[in-house]
């Protein structure tokens, strides 16, 4: 398997464009198009917020009715969310207008928005804009489609992964947004991938939830938001022979998603609002993965937890009183954890201030590794978060002024 | 009925003492006792955290088996937690000084410790101090023992509360610990109720779970600790006439409790570690009312709500999305907001600007109240939480070093 970064533009069949509409304040792509030469097969993964927006409604509508897209048009600066009938009005404007541009059917246009919220969508910008967006479709033009969905993000973030699928070179790419406000279930979080795999959207579908949960579901910087979406389009190029759900080219394909999924998200949670550190929980010895889960992800979102790591200070007890109260009925003189490789508690107790200061010093490192032996049984669970500094205040109490 | 904050000094019959013996950093009251003339009928709530801290235990323990108590010993600076055997030895050796010291039965001794997690506790210190402890007891060293709880605590929490119960004046007075690192089912959060009333170990038992409930485990500034626990001990001095669970006796009694626990549970949240803002959120029209409690809390965790009050920024969006993914099926447009009585939200939407600018002007104001009305039945709930500022950071990343 070979991974790069060159996002969707490696994947044959598939363009690109990203241009500023107006709906950021500042000068900056706001507007971006993916777009097929050929129809695709089409899956998608959705918030579980009860708020969601009209962009996710409509999308998710789409992909149940038909799972078939061959574009997605996708707006940043206004999540068109909590606006109402008139929300909806617009995002099926926008698709109204891009279908009219490009010439195809409406079912066939997918769409996604992320921004600020509870503030009416500039939708007469959009549709102004849409014709020179569709005209600047190139291969090239994904590069401007992935810095055209970005907010908070300092950088954009791209994939290509490709491997063997049965005898075949298969290509699965497509970037992704998010940076602060994540957490499983998935927040403000946008990705779009592609492949030139041949593959049922139902098959799709499957090998996006069970990678979504490996990876989107996976990280914790904040809580969930009301417009994330997961969508896989493919199209069919590299003419590989159909595949069942239990055969090793679809074990193959799986990986080659879960990949990009994860690469993506690692890339969301090192962009993580004010965030100075990369953390990565291993619960082992976990009952069950749900159980391993929920003590990773009590560790994750425990706000002292993570002041402590932005801090370096390595407050085990801390660690502790996260596990106790994740509502997983561990036993607290079977744990161990150990910190970028040192064990520093057994049997539930410290190792002493020599081991302490050991694990100190490679605080300082910018990844930092967590491992929970809960020695209860054999399932595990892991999560990706970061610490909680200064500027993650700074960012989000400012965010809309 | 009649609230003043001069704490467990005006219920006659407790005795209290506090002064420095060593643990702190600095010369603060770290150790603190309150003592009662003959036995008291006594009660307890406690963590939910399945990491408990030996104190925790062995006080639950003597209740369980007796619900009589004289005496109750805490320290602060040490929360004597993931300690192991040793730790558990060291509360029985402070409880076993204190009998002595007093010349009372060990198993009049409740304890209770709060401070740094994973510090093995300076046993020594506290048994030395002890003698000199037990030497100052007096009605205004009430007042030193509130401050002997402290930890980053900025002033100390007192309350009283006297009320009419079945003809006679009861008073319900005691003192409370806790500043940041709170949350429901009790986080940090030490509180230490005395009472004249005669009244049996159950009912205490039922008038502070119930009292609990609605004060300690509605606030939310952080998540659980290890260490938490609220007792009431009752004297009989008032000499009332035994009453039932079904008395009308016993209602006066249990709103004397509930009084005094709410108003320690608001200065808890007050001196919120950083807190700028006090946040009153009132959740109406659930189906029930644990419905109402998630809904409320799942506004009163986020940490974007949390900055955006930091920020004054009337980001109802954050808020809807708080809501939507409280795990309560809500119908988004059904819901409505207020904020310091002015309406913003209705059916789902904003009611635009203007009103927007009259709400950003009252977030100015250090008392805070949001009103979400889901209108979906008629239950509600109401919790108290604070806005997350970089003060927050700044105490939590740096508490131990």
């Amino acid at each position: 398997m070979k991974i790069s970064h060159e996002g969707l533009s490696k994947v044959a069949g598939f363009l690109g464009a990203g241009l500023y509409c107006g709906i950021k304040q500042v000068k900056k792509p706001d507007l971006a198009l993916i777009y097929s030469a050929n129809e695709c097969s089409a899956a998608g993964v959705f918030t579980q917020n009860r708020v969601a927006a009209s962009s996710v409604i409509i999308t998710r509508n789409k992909l149940l009715k038909r799972g078939k897209a061959r574009a997605v048009i996708i707006n940043s600066g206004n999540a068109n969310v909590c606006t109402g009938k008139s929300g909806e009005r617009s995002s099926l404007a926008a698709i109204r207008a891009t279908a009219k541009a490009l010439q195809i059917q409406e079912s066939d246009i997918l769409i996604a928005s992320t921004g600020k919220i509870s503030e009416p969508l500039p939708i007469h910008k959009i549709i102004r804009a849409i014709p020179d967006l569709t005209g600047q479709l190139s291969i090239p033009g994904c590069h401007l489609a992935a810095e055209g969905i970005m907010t908070t993000d300092t950088f954009p973030k791209k994939i290509t992964v490709r491997g063997n699928v049965g005898g075949k070179m298969i290509t699965v790419g497509g970037f992704a947004k998010g940076s602060g406000m994540i957490h499983p279930n998935m927040a403000t979080m946008l990705a779009f991938l592609g492949t030139d795999a041949r593959a049922s959207s139902s098959l799709l579908k499957k090998a996006l939830k069970k990678s979504a949960a490996l990876s989107f579901n996976s990280i914790t910087v904040d809580t969930t938001s009301t417009n994330d979406m997961v969508l896989i389009l493919a199209n069919g190029h590299a003419q590989n022979r159909s595949f069942s759900a239990e055969s090793k080219e679809f074990k193959q394909f799986s990986e080659l998603v879960l990949t990009a999924c994860r690469e993506l998200a690692k890339m969301i949670v090192k962009d993580g609002e004010g965030a100075t550190k990369f953390i990565t929980i291993d619960v082992k010895g976990a009952k069950s993965g749900s159980e391993a889960k929920k003590v990773a992800y009590s560790i994750a979102r425990s706000p002292l937890v993570k002041t402590a790591f932005f801090g370096e200070d390595a407050n085990w007890g801390r660690i502790m009183a996260a596990i106790g109260c994740s509502g997983v009925p561990i036993v607290e003189n079977k744990i161990s954890l150990s910190m970028n490789g040192f064990p520093f508690v057994k049997n539930g107790i410290g190792l002493g201030n020599a081991t302490e200061k050991k694990v100190v010093k490679t605080l300082k490192q910018k990844e930092l590794f967590l491992t929970v032996d809960l020695h209860q049984g054999s399932e595990e669970a892991r999560v990706w978060t970061t610490d909680l500094s200064y500027d993650y205040i700074k960012i989000n109490a400012s965010y809309r002024t």
